[in-house]
């Protein structure tokens, strides 16, 4: 079993390992332990397609509903969160002529103990940000987590 | 070998890690493929306080120099970036009433192809945030890197 | 009279209240205490027309004159201090992927008993933003001051 | 009844009313319509007492458990947000030699027809910023509203 | 004669000619072009020092009066504006581990040709910003402008 | 020669000066002191323009490689720093309804006597920004530093 109040490095640990066994038997685990994933790839130089990216997976995979908006609130604020770490404390990326290569996760499930804390969703990005020549960046990554 | 182009995923992970067999592991591997590594704690409301213990860690290690601004100045814009993921666009926490609990990692060594592309330096975060209150907190994590 | 010193909540009451007799009785109340005012809505995912529809209200209704950098300036200034509120600390809403719909107000006047203190003008935002799907959306406001 | 999906605009009525018989009118209908409510002031230089006083009478009149972290994250961030509106884009004040005299509400109710959009919370605040000298200072105030 | 449109450009030169002739030559001009003019220096950890000093400084040489808060309301932001340049981004320095080293000018006057336009006033610090250790520490500079 | 601790003053003189005989003996002295430096004008409201104006500028003058990611990471974030000086704490201007017209210059060289302190990288902004109307329009400056 994953340890409950490990989500976000769940959530971390699943972009930095990309694709391949240990990402499965990642997969494999949290699935057994009730936490619900999902994955993603986006690059882009335009910070909302990136939100529109992570929100679609996280519909297209049933993380949340697609009739609720106060999931889709506890989504997109993880997402600023995320992002913040992603940008060091800008949210847009394309203004300031930087372009992003990021894998994405989604977890939802329940980080503590006790039952009244209810579920929580985490959001994590693993990747690149730099000038728009191929080679010229650096890795970057972010993480935000919100009760749902 | 630890693949050169991935120093900041090898820094969070030494952070996600925690003691035990799988860092001693990774600490070796990033040792053999030329990367230094130091790593520490730091509990506090104060961000100065983060700042000034990873500093004094980089410099007792021999990441940093204790002689050179220059490379202070690298390491401190690293842990700046860092710390806006881990406060989310905010890098002061007592003023907010938010306390952290974190592992940190620095590494420093040669993440390109090239060698004119020289030696960085990355800075991760790993841990709790929270009000001052026992276990009301989530995880948090930040990453920063630079060109030393 | 309305009391001099409350024309920022004079102006976050018009916003508040809506069209209709409430809001026609403050208008009457604020005009024959000396405040001008002008009132206006705005819907968009791009902080720019908001800025342009305030303006241009304010100097359609003699707000502020067409002719004056230092009022336009004055206005601006309260603007953007207006939007921090409706973006929590963001002032661009499309790059977010959020869209907003917004009634605001305009202000001018002498909210200081000492004739000294001069004219200040106020701006106020009510509405909603959210996701770029009908009723996905929360309350948001915002406000602003400066003197002109 | 009061309109279910205008409670932040009945936290802010409540915060410009000011105490009496207008407010004590909008208490009346508000509990009628289903919100519970609580009413606070706080004066200082210092963000973090605020944060501290509107979890207090939060606590204190039940509007979020004392149990339950879950509870007190979901207004805490509400309160981060009506701050960012006080100081338009800063959440602190002694560190810009500014003083803040505030009013503060938090409502807590169902702002949705559907009933799986669950209950939300709402901080507004109103009062002055300014100069730590008595009448330089300015109205301000600020709103945040969250899923809980 | 100075020209008029270039108060700003005055300002960021007396900073940065520092004592001596060079300055001396500049002070006459702008006092033969109609501007008022104060200087000063602070060192510290603590933003609002600086602030403080700049006020302190701004009464005592009479370029805004004591008795108006429409005046310290109006330098007060030109300050604000003037440290994000010294911070680039960020108007504290102690919480996170920097100290500065300023000098800093206050220009008040005419900057435009059209006498509606009215008094503006302009704010300009240079020095260093660094780690608290002496020599390990580089240049900043910053500066805001507003009307009065 | 200049001397070598004040290449950030160097900077900020070459853009305040403008065109002509100043500008020349200064550029003479830069030059005799070991420091190499471009020259470039901008104006737009796309901020993404100018990060790639000043990046350009750079490389045809050969201050830095056109080869090497490195210095051109070192030169973007002067460039950042430089423009939270002009934006005052926002890095991008169309999205604010403002459009600049600035000069820039870039110097490169070794501001510290000791010589592990390496190369170092100044970018220093003058000029205006306003409302798109002519004349409309206040000073606005900023300056990053960054080793290289």
């Amino acid at each position: 079993m994953f340890p409950k109040n490990q989500m976000g490095k769940a959530a971390m640990l699943l972009v930095l390992s990309g694709e391949g066994a240990e990402q499965d038997r990642l997969l494999k685990t949290l699935d057994e332990s009730g936490f619900a994933v999902a994955l993603g790839r986006v690059g882009t130089m335009d910070s909302q397609k990136i939100v529109a990216a992570v929100e679609t997976a996280a519909k297209k995979h049933g993380i949340i509903s697609s009739e609720r908006y106060r999931e889709e609130h506890a989504l997109y604020h993880a997402i600023m969160e995320a992002l913040m770490g992603v940008g060091r404390g800008v949210v847009s990326f394309g203004a300031q002529l930087r372009t992003v290569g990021l894998r994405f996760s989604i977890v939802r499930g329940r980080p503590y103990a006790a039952p009244d804390e209810g579920e929580w969703i985490a959001v994590a990005f693993y990747g690149t940000i730099g000038a728009p020549v191929k080679g010229w960046e650096h890795e970057a990554l972010g993480f935000g987590i919100n009760h749902i």
